[in-house]
């Protein structure tokens, strides 16, 4: 078979497009939403966004479209390494997650979690964790019947790995386990040995009142520095920052918050949702709308954004070149700040009870609680009832820090609320993707601190996309990691970078 | 029939919701096209805005939708004071209307006027008509075409009364013949009268540097106290200025323009858009998404932004209020300026080439202009080919001045290129509209002069709001009319209005 697409995929193609073309209603409705809507538009957009989601869902799971991949598969065969296998191994991949799921189930998972979501936003600004306990423990019990109805005739599945799945391909709560069991003591110290040395760093001038209009000025000088392209996207305000697509790697969008009296939310969040927007730019045109043209896992997305936010720009050789900048346009708030300084005060180890305040060390913790909270839970080990007291154990345990109330602890992430189980595990993914790229980035680009210190961002940006964007779900995951890297996902390199670091950072007396 | 709503009606409006659902995302995917996209994501939004109205079409079209409206016929009877007869009588008529034209044929005329569309500007930039003039052929074919499906059986329809109607229910040639007719007279004689004595006045003021963000400030403090509502709508700029709403009275987006050099056309496009979407935040709420929260006509919705931006923010009392606040944010620009003086220039008369930058008693001089090379261009008297000269002949004969080049004569407006034949009568209508509307707003509020000069517009809107959004398709425009002034449409309302308003500006000498 030739590269050369025939009929039948084509045809495909086609089909997998007009889904892509509903994905991206759906994106913008929830971009506007979030950015511009009037909150009194809101009733009518969330049954706009219901509607177009029952349509994606037709047209995700249709009779069509299963015919098109059978016959796809028929043509494609076992050639391996056609990009055209790729993408039906893909396109079965979803058709099959998609259409295992009965449609009154599927109904009834999305209006339990829409009344979920309600209710735990109540409940965590009344601190008043029982209120919610009865629609989470209706949310999980969906979450395991559509897990089971995925597994489909496979026995042996295990539910929990069958919903990671769903965000991380191919990985399974083994795997998971195994990277936090070696990570999580390691991390457990680094936290304990850097905190205290965090805390004598005088780092006032972070909250000297930074006007929001030049901190966005800086934040889009940045990000169009590292090759965020702002003719095929855009950066807007929010509450929450995030990044979406329209459907096509020309319309990509950034979104961010800011506060006057600390600029490092700003900042730091413009430039890690630059390096998803990145990828997102980075995705073949030639391939949008299919398999091929989108990403292969969050854990990979996530590694792009960490990659970007810690690895770059909380390093010496960036802010070798950007201080001089950032000074230039805060010369009040940044008078007799020197470089170490600097360096130490954007990168202080402080264990705190928010997962979304935390920082690069302490941030992973965070995430492992709730990975062995939501495994313990589809493994049956621990009840709805359990959650609150594991929460401030576990928090004792790992952080050395007890939250006094609920809406502090348990109650304060969205995810559950949404069902979204399986989902953290990638942000600590992230974070062990970022640091093996990074070291596979300094093979290839030996002077990488020199450019970086020169504001020489297009480097980096250009082998990332040729390496980690472009591929899109060429391959899973981890035969990406391996591609990139030449080696399996080790936790042991994340674990050397963040030892360099702060060792440098804040060396022992 | 009681005014409860029984189950077939329950089912017909979840239909007819169903179908605004599809608007709404039609409805945003289009603004944020004109407001907010990259240019490089306008391939892929022209697909998705295709493939939503594809959407829309087949629920419009609908089988079950049609028995929904059989049914409804039969439980309401010849009750015609019901809302629910005026709801299934507008029901059948959208429905009839979009049934008729058969899918290829709709096809067909979105794929032959998106290229004629990109033709037109290539043709208005070059200011080539012949390159323009094949595709415009087929246009009209096909608009006979769908003309011809839409009436039927109904051998004696006019093409031409079709496509007025889906813009103007009911509106024929006939009747709009005798319109201009009356009208076109007066109003050439009123130009000539008039545009001498406007050439007199200084107006350069109008161009003395008014800082965007200040215009934008005032032009938002103005519409605000009018009622534009901000907390369910917003403003944002474009290039063509248009109000859309999101699927709900409580989402309302007006647009604007700003030229430094100009402060008119910031100013008037907002209080013109404003009063477009007073119209959508006007309508009735328990109404949403059926024709009876859906406008009337677009002849009254333009007489609600002509009323707003000429009878009200074009008139002395108004300016009272406002010149002095105008004249605190621009002192340098007004100094010196009188009320006399700024009320002159803001209601010159200037016999000009382009429509969208005609002044209130040019602008309809243009319009009929429009409609009467459309009308016979559908009763067959008039080619493609003629369209050039007679647009030169009849620009110089009502109003005396003639393009030198296509693009500033036949080419000057899209509408063609889209199919939207029949369209511009409705600028005129909203004039004759909103002179009527006027005079039974007076006698309502018989000190609305008072009010006006202490910026208090409040009470105007609200008996807007009463009168004329919240019935939306309760009785055709006509009856509407009718029940607002008491009278038919009368154009001697309107050349009063306009009489005595420039006779008292520019009195003879």
């Amino acid at each position: 078979m030739s590269l050369q697409i025939d009929t039948s995929f084509e045809k495909l193609l086609g089909h997998l497009r007009s889904v892509e073309r509903i994905g991206a209603a759906v994106s913008l409705a929830s971009w506007d939403q979030e950015t511009y809507m009037p909150a009194a538009g809101g009733p009518m957009r969330s049954e706009v966004i219901g509607d177009l989601v029952g349509i994606l869902h037709e047209r995700e799971t249709s009779e069509v479209l299963g015919d098109l991949i059978s016959e796809a598969e028929s043509v494609v065969g076992d050639e391996e390494e056609s990009p055209l296998f790729a993408l039906t191994r893909e396109a079965r991949r979803d058709f099959e997650r998609a259409r295992r799921v009965p449609v009154d189930l599927a109904e009834e998972m999305a209006r339990t979690s829409s009344e979920a979501l309600q209710c735990w936003k109540g409940a965590r600004e009344k601190d008043d964790y029982s209120s919610f306990a009865p629609v989470l423990t209706r949310v999980i019990e969906l979450k395991k019947r559509i897990a089971e109805a995925i597994a489909g005739d496979d026995c042996s599945a295990v539910a929990y790995d069958t919903l990671m799945d769903e965000y991380e391909p191919g990985m399974t709560t083994e795997v998971m386990q195994g990277l936090v069991d070696t990570v999580r003591p390691d991390l457990v110290a680094l936290v304990a040995e850097m905190a205290p040395r965090s805390a004598q760093v005088d780092a006032r001038f972070i909250s000297a009142g930074y006007p929001s209009d030049l901190q966005l000025a800086f934040g889009k000088e940045v990000v169009g520095a590292m090759g965020f392209d702002f003719e095929r996207g855009r950066l807007d305000l929010t509450t929450h920052p995030f990044c979406s697509e329209m459907g096509t790697s020309s319309d990509v969008r950034i979104t961010t918050r800011v506060d006057e009296a600390d600029f490092t939310s700003n900042l730091f969040s413009i430039i890690h949702e630059a390096g998803h927007g990145l990828y997102e730019q980075g995705l073949d045109p030639q391939w949008a709308g299919t398999p091929l043209g989108s990403s292969v896992s969050l854990g990979i997305h996530e590694s792009q954004s960490r990659l970007w936010e810690n690895n770059i720009a909380r390093s010496a050789p960036f802010w070798k070149h950007w201080l001089p900048r950032m000074r230039s346009l805060f010369p009040v708030q940044l008078d007799g700040v020197e470089e170490g300084q600097f360096m130490r005060a954007v990168n202080r180890v402080i264990p705190s009870l928010i997962r979304v305040e935390a920082d690069e060390v302490t941030y992973s913790l965070h995430v492992m609680l709730r990975f062995e909270l939501e495994q313990g839970i589809f493994s049956g080990e621990i009840g709805v009832g359990d959650l609150p007291g594991l929460w401030r154990e576990k928090m004792g345990e790992y952080l050395g820090v007890v939250p006094e109330t609920d809406a502090e602890g348990v109650l304060q992430d969205i995810h559950w609320s949404m069902g979204a189980f399986g989902y953290f595990p990638t942000y600590f993914l992230g974070n062990l993707y970022s640091a093996q790229i990074e070291v596979a980035a300094r093979e290839a680009i030996p002077d990488l601190d020199q450019r970086l210190g020169d504001g020489e961002m297009l480097t980096l940006r250009e082998w990332l996309e040729e390496k980690v964007h472009r591929p899109g779900r060429r391959w899973p995951a981890q035969e990406l990691c391996r591609r990139v890297s030449g080696d399996d996902l080790d936790p042991g390199v994340y674990l050397g970078y963040l030892r360099r670091k702060y060792d440098s950072l804040y060396p022992g007396s």
